[in-house]
């Protein structure tokens, strides 16, 4: 079956979904995205998707180019019309097509809108979790604005082929003070030896996660114990867990950071339960 | 006239002129630029331009799409077909389209090509230079690899609507050790009371000029002194002269920083003549 994106007020295949070499997104990154997972065919945790995907809008002053109703019927669709049980919806909005000039073209030009969806392999995923994976750390490149989630992704796209290029499955990056900020496309926890589970603050340096969000209620719910705070390289090495979250992963265990086996080189029981009960959690829609 | 886009090896009106939405200069910024500027249909510094343009595909490890002397055959004929006289041509080329994934695709995908080309108002320009541009100052917050010259732009775009939004035709990055790197599409300079010019140095922070480097070599034929070192804003705005230089606006003078005059306010000698000179040096074809 060949897969359908929906572009602009359009369903069409993916193979023909085009966007025009003067849209915004493609000349200046000038764009943001959101990845839902999705679950029995419907959306995990929507309405948070779409309250950060609004932030970022506001965030870089892109107009919000339909009304949400609208637009989750258009996921809705695209989900629909690509027969995705398992997997995710990727939403792309850039500041739309206009002759090439930095400063944003007038308020004319209205977003463009890109909606594609993809099933994943829920056994696959599985395996791997059971597996567990490893991560490397890499120096943190991205400009201080990762709080918003534009497609400007390229130093992340960088770390993760360094990450491949050595092996691991994805890069930590780790600041100029020395502390892990996240992933190339997840946030990095860690369990300390005496069960608190530590992640960064979401004050700067790394995205808000929506799974982070949710997993945090989760733990309070399991009565884990919460450190947010920054946390460095060495201390992750010594750590009894670790692990990565993202919508498309949700709870991934890491068994080794730079070729260091961490705990006794398992998936740790946190990260295990953790990603067992993460969608009683979650908000399906 | 309908303006005509070369994309991936089809010539096709601009308005038709589309990429595929898993095109990953659109979801990841993974892609680089160039511009040249045309005099008389023919491209200014051709090889300096297609030379950095292969540096910065080997430092983002794309393959280059085609001969260099397909490539320029190609640029020369979306000049040709567009009739520019004078104006800029305009080089995109991305990694290539892939479903969506961080790292680097199969080597079978062949790097996404694309060349546009437009017209622009010499006089406009002239009248422009002749009445000089102000600039901000802002915080630097782009990656530290500005060297290669990618599609990765959101910064720059927030920069110069900055710049605008103050009145101003553009911003300048000032660094976290208070000096001034470059605009956000140029490199900035000053003259000194004494009669020396300034500009950063290209070993970080900026990114190489073609434009720059062909300054020097006429800075060197008129004799003047070049001091390659850093600057801060208080040096700029208690400078004789200021101007910045790119492909597309070679030198234009600044006449005023942060709402400071610079000098007496008026386009300096130096900027002047060294717009006038320019295209002596540089290699037209």
């Amino acid at each position: 079956m060949s897969r359908i994106a929906y572009v602009n007020g359009q369903y069409v295949n993916l193979r023909d979904a085009a966007v025009n070499v003067e849209d915004r997104g493609y000349q200046f990154a000038d764009g943001i995205y959101e990845v839902c997972e999705i679950i029995g065919g419907k959306m995990v945790d929507f309405p948070r998707h779409i309250a950060r995907m609004q932030r970022s809008l506001r965030e870089l002053r892109i107009a919000e180019a339909m009304p949400l109703t609208s637009l989750k019927v258009v996921m809705q669709e695209v989900i629909r019309r690509n027969r995705i049980n398992y997997g995710i919806v990727y939403l792309q909005i850039s500041r739309g097509v206009a002759h090439r000039d930095h400063g944003f073209p007038s308020p004319d030009v209205k977003p463009s809108v890109v909606v594609t969806a993809k099933s994943l392999n829920f056994a696959k995923n599985q395996a791997t979790a059971a597996k567990g994976v490893k991560v490397i750390t890499t120096a943190e490149n991205r400009w201080p604005r990762v709080d918003i989630k534009t497609v400007g992704l390229l130093p992340n796209v960088l770390a993760r082929q360094e990450a491949r290029d050595k092996g691991a499955y994805e890069a930590w990056y780790v600041d100029a003070d020395g502390f892990v900020t996240e992933g190339a496309s997840c946030n990095a926890w860690i369990v300390t030896k005496d069960g608190k589970v530590v992640t960064r603050t979401a004050v700067s340096g790394i995205l808000a996660g929506i799974t982070r969000a949710v997993l945090i209620e989760v733990l309070a719910s399991m009565q884990l114990k919460l450190e947010e705070r920054n946390f460095t390289p060495a201390e992750a090495y010594d750590a009894a867990e670790a692990f990565v979250s993202s919508a498309s992963q949700i709870v991934m265990p890491v068994i080794n950071i730079d070729g260091k086996p961490i705990g006794d080189g398992k998936p740790g029981g946190i990260a295990t339960r953790l990603r067992q009960e993460f969608h009683k959690f979650a908000a399906i829609s």
